[in-house]
């Protein structure tokens, strides 16, 4: 499905002394559990992929089926299955614990290996001489979880990233059922991990995410699994990302009133229980530095996210730019506000 | 100033599978050197900070008032005084010996530290538990030319990162006359490496690359800094960037006939001496991967680029998207056509 027509608007400055240096143009979704629109930037309706922030929805088929059970997950493992984690070594430990759950070891992963993204756990290992593994790959607690779905459903492991192995479309029938869009209203792109990856508007996204906090009107079952996830990320926040990182700290901030989950190239989406509501967001060019000033706006102006907890997450919502002497020479900051429907 | 009205227009498409994940928009403009401007796309008279497009600007006082001469500068010191270099054992090597030439060593650099922009020699430095020092620095080559030219001023070297302090003072005049705009009409921001950087139309950047590289107008001191600047990276193309950077290989594939130089935040500038022609571009968002495949493709439309030449630049001008097990997964790709004046 091709880029429809929109209207992009800026939703983030990145000043340097006097001058605004660089910008970033966006789209932003708010709906509540009827996919009804109730906030908006730019186009709602803005068609691109999921990417990372799919993965809470990708959980729902193992939990669902009540393998997250019988194979004993714990809570900071079910999160580890949405985590884009920071290759710390408890996340690291998680992975294989789960792996073992699973039947398998860390050679049946399939995402590659990937650096730490939390820098420091990067710099320990290279200090140790010790290269980076699938393991530490972010993606690699989704990889174990679809191991252990194959498990659950009783089909072969390999080639479990192929878009036609029946954890795929297990994965697939999900995602797009949460996000009210037929499979074939789907875009299926391949992930930095090698998996197929979810293209869906914004406004689907969000609707998913709203489903999730709120999934009462849901299949008993699949109202569960939502449950399940969500309290997973609410009680082991540190398993969805880590040291340092937005969505480990929205949770903190706000006791799990809010959950949110960041994607690649400039996607957020976030689960408001609260308000019945979820958001989803794309920063146009990808930029990371601009999504969690964009989240955390978003929810502070719909009134989800209180003073005093955007307060505790100021240093996401408008971080200061210093240079390498540790001046600050500017700041990354919020310049929209959201349009009520 | 603040920003003046602009158009923006797309420049560089991500691509992923079958979609366009994400888009960079920006503003380029191709002046000849009597400031006639010759093609563009986006607003040409876009407002933006130089960064480190600037630098070969920079050493212009240094050349200029024979103090590389008499100092004894080779051609690799000079084109490091112009360098955003990747912090290899060279660059760190070639600004060791161009402070001992300015009678100082690393401990009069004001830069900070930085970790080499080079990878591997990163994490060289890591492996070997070494800490990355002011000379890893970016700009320690341009730093080192500023201390170099306040010893030829006779002035102090101390303070010599203040706006205020006749080095800077010396580099301001330089800039504005130049790039043909009145000192007051350049906008002050900190870099980085704590140091000025210069707020200008990228028209007017334009302008100073396009007489840069075709001098014969300018007064005839003026010229001759100019023409052993240029030189300099013609003859040491290594020293202004490094391994694996675009800078450098612009001047390999093309044997010297284009010079260009990077800036942070999305900023390009090049010089094409054969057609009298200077170009600068600025990608809105500040990304860093569609910089290349902007100029380059501007290169090329502008026939400054032989076809061949474009060739050996492709990873730069048209970069696959790989995943993290090594497929390819999408490519960054320009998308624009220039507008002819």
């Amino acid at each position: 499905m091709p880029l429809q027509e929109h209207h992009s608007e800026k939703l983030i400055e990145v000043t340097r002394g006097p001058l605004t240096e660089s910008v970033h143009a966006g789209h932003l979704a708010v709906v509540d559990t009827a996919g009804t629109l109730i906030a908006s930037a730019g186009s709602p309706g803005y068609y691109t992929y999921a990417r990372s922030a799919a993965k809470l929805l990708q959980a729902i088929p193992l939990v669902e089926s009540g393998g997250a059970e019988r194979l004993g997950l714990t809570e900071a493992e079910t999160a580890l299955c949405c985590a884009s984690h920071g290759g710390e070594p408890r996340h690291t430990e998680t992975a294989r614990s789960l792996l073992a759950k699973a039947g398998c070891d860390e050679s049946a992963l399939c995402c590659g290996p990937q650096e730490p993204m939390f820098a420091p756990a990067a710099d320990m290992l290279k200090a140790g001489g010790q290269p980076a593994t699938a393991l530490h790959n972010n993606c690699s607690g989704k990889h174990a979880g679809m191991l252990a779905l194959a498990q659950i459903m009783g089909v072969s492991i390999h080639q479990y990233t192929d878009p036609g192995h029946p954890v795929q479309q297990k994965m697939l029938a999900a995602v797009a059922d949460m996000c009210g869009v037929p499979q074939s209203g789907i875009t299926l792109g391949i992930d930095g991990c090698g998996v197929p990856v979810f293209g869906m508007p914004i406004s689907a996204l969000a609707l998913a995410y709203a489903r999730l906090g709120s999934p009462a009107g849901l299949p008993e079952q699949r109202a569960e699994a939502c449950r399940r996830i969500v309290d997973s990320i609410r009680h082991q926040p540190y398993y969805v990302a880590g040291t340092a990182r937005f969505d480990t700290a929205l949770v903190e901030a706000t006791g799990g009133r809010i959950i949110g989950k960041f994607g690649a190239e400039g996607v957020y989406a976030a689960s408001i229980p609260e308000l019945g509501l979820g958001l989803a967001l794309k920063i146009e060019d990808g930029a990371e530095r601009a999504i969690y000033p964009a989240a955390a706006e978003a929810l502070l102006q719909l009134g989800a996210l209180r003073p005093e907890e955007a307060e505790k997450l100021a240093a996401f919502r408008r971080p200061p730019v210093y240079n390498r002497r540790g001046d600050t020479v500017g700041e990354i900051r919020p310049v929209f506000t959201l349009t009520r429907h």
